[in-house]
């Protein structure tokens, strides 16, 4: 039933004449909602944030669940966005208001294809202070290659703090950079990466290493971070493929 | 079955000669267990504390569950208070001994709907310090309207720590003031607001908010807090409404 | 069948001409049962500590789990103990090494019914350091009576640290005194209680304070902790029965 | 079908002519089963790391899974190695990259029957500043014998961090020398032991006390370790098995 209900979705466009993208690979869509479910589940993601994927068809679309919690999201969900993040089918479906994070780093960033955008607890911290993050093991080693905050009132003002337009977004995609995250000040982050699991894998991994950051400096001594040729070596071979395989497993099982 | 005997709960006033109110809409009482289930959940509430709401038919009525552990509650428990506390029906039904500081609340606050009395953990530390409570992310907003510290040894004297009295639930009150949170000090908090999902948000992220305070001061940077107006603005669009629909799907289902 | 085992084992005394007592209550053995799974759920208990209670027909006789982890613990794992902590019935039952703390307690303590003995983890570093535990909120006020730290290289010099006989049993329960518990240096600490919810909730809110008093500590500002004749107006009234039901229900429904 | 599966990969190197150990106890094969499930329950494990045995019927011979988490290993992922590391049976089966962890200390640590390696969270922050681990409690009195940190850069400069090869394994191993543990800066540790409950037991109480040792320093106070003798008197007792057996029955049942 739902799954008719998508393939009705993503027909739409031809039916009613849009130049539109052929459907998307359902084993992509499945990982979308696999990602959605894993972040739940491990506590980057709790009611709030969203992940998108980039269109395997056409990359001037993207993927995303309609306006609910990330831990309810099945493949009915999903709607395909153009990168000015409309919703081009269903039309008016509800749509989280931050979707511009989305298209507008699909916009600049062509090697990107996946996005999560969180409230990951343990980079509150560091977002608000002027402590930059380390890489303190090889998991995370992408941290690395620079974690910039985003401050959201250079380019907007005094806000809600949310990134609900176009130039915010593109306020937040000129500080992300070619970077692999950037933090947001009082908000949350965004992650992004060139497949889903590598979007997900360092989603957990920098909640992690600002966990482990945090308390190692509560150590009190001087601390040995990765190295640039370290990180360099580490992020040639990581994809993060065995932990996504188990959290695919237990997130879609549970 | 339990349905039954709230109906005969709440159409005995009407029998009895009372002056009773119409019975509460079924929607609010459903919330009502939803969010006693979904604080406890959560980590806010453990075996103590407690949450009501006003009538919806007779604002000088509040909705509150008799006097047992809040992930028990049905609403079968539900019973009907006047604004001095007294059980309306069934009378004599076991009641929270603190249920006096929603009472007293409500007669002061025209503007809540619905409160919530808790222990939360990460709340204690600031509650026993001098150090002010402050909005470190957007979803814990409403702290920068400020959240008072209630020392019951000014109004009380040395107590047993409970508001179990009206008079101590009017000093709660009046240390309450208009702001939407108070701590009690060696005791928990209470948390208000103009519908439950709100004030359940609210209890959870202030929860949040305090942990990732406490995480941020001991970074030992100078700390970025959420500004007035960005408070101002963040509230007025928050309703907490996505996370409330997850959180009451996954209380209601385990 | 297990509860034939039971009855069999606590006849078996009579039968062999021992003076034994009455049977235990059977509601005491199911809450002894209780407490374990409750200890075990609540990360007080893992895979060591035990938890007894005295015999309610006999003050010189105490109950206690043969050995093994009390998550694991029924009704038929149950032994009657005499006060130097041989196992009465089954005779040669293995015993957890260190029971002679609760045979030691008894003996000094007429007062005492239940007896906690755990690795809790929060409570370690306060053991080993010159801190001392502070009520820091209204649920462990009992700490306001004082929790002595047991050194066992005083009575023992340098051991594997087990109160694995009479006389560090005994040594043990000096220094606990008439205090509601006391640490135990490098190992854990040892809870009291006129009941086996008053021992469990101690426990629980032991745990619980030590984690709160230190996040406290770590805020940097002079705390409030709670008076004396706050401890003792709380202690009149506490018996944690709320909290004993809920947890009751879920530690054997899971 | 599994174990079909498993007998005839242990017979295979008969039939191919390959002097071959006999096949390894069924309860070992079980165990190391075990031991994933029980070092992933227990948040030592997460989708990375991995556990070995010594084959019991050949010295020379060690029992490790294929490449997978190791939450989802069954008894037919097994697969049996030499000591540099070649899988036997069968022959290409895909391998842990860092197998050689295994094989190396196998071979210079004689009374070496298991070893773990893991990503144990609390021990990063020790393993990248200079703050050497301490037994805090008789739990983890091990630690008492030595905790040495590798540094990779040592022996392989700027690496990806994996001891990807035999002399990288025997870095790791001389590190390692006499002691039960070792931690890996800016990537984890390895632990051994000369039965399979002790190094899992071992892997268990060295997250708990890195954890315990924080919090104690927090304190900010002179802390007392565990003395060499008690280190002494409690290593010659302890087996952890009542923990494993409590751990094993949960690990193998949810």
């Amino acid at each position: 039933m739902r799954r008719a209900f998508l393939l009705v979705l993503l027909a739409l466009p031809l039916l009613t004449g849009l130049a539109a993208a052929a459907p998307p690979d359902r084993q992509l869509v499945e990982d979308l909602v696999a990602a959605n479910r894993i972040l739940a589940m491990e506590g980057v993601l709790d009611g709030y944030g969203h992940v998108s994927v980039r269109h395997d068809q056409d990359p001037s679309r993207y993927l995303m669940s309609r306006y609910i919690a990330p831990a309810l999201v099945t493949a009915a969900d999903i709607v395909e966005y153009d990168l000015d993040s409309n919703a081009l089918e269903p039309k008016g479906a509800p749509s989280y208001t931050e979707r511009f994070i989305h298209g507008e780093i699909y916009k600049m960033r062509a090697d990107v294809k996946a996005i999560v955008h969180n409230h990951s607890p343990a980079l509150i911290p560091f977002g608000i202070s002027g402590v930059p993050l380390r890489p303190v093991f090889h998991m995370s080693a992408f941290i690395g290659q620079g974690v910039p905050v985003f401050e959201i009132r250079e380019s907007g003002g005094m806000t809600d703090m949310l990134v609900r337009s176009a130039p915010l977004g593109q306020a937040l995609a000129r500080t992300l950079g070619n970077h692999p995250a950037a933090l947001m000040r009082g908000h949350g982050a965004v992650v992004v990466g060139p497949t889903l699991p590598l979007a997900v894998g360092r989603s957990v991994y920098l909640e992690t290493n600002a966990r482990l950051q945090a308390q190692a400096a509560a150590l009190g001594s001087s601390l040995t971070f990765l190295d640039a040729e370290e990180v360099r070596k580490v992020e040639a071979r990581q994809d993060y493929k065995r932990a996504w395989e188990l959290w695919k497993r237990k997130a879609m099982t549970k």
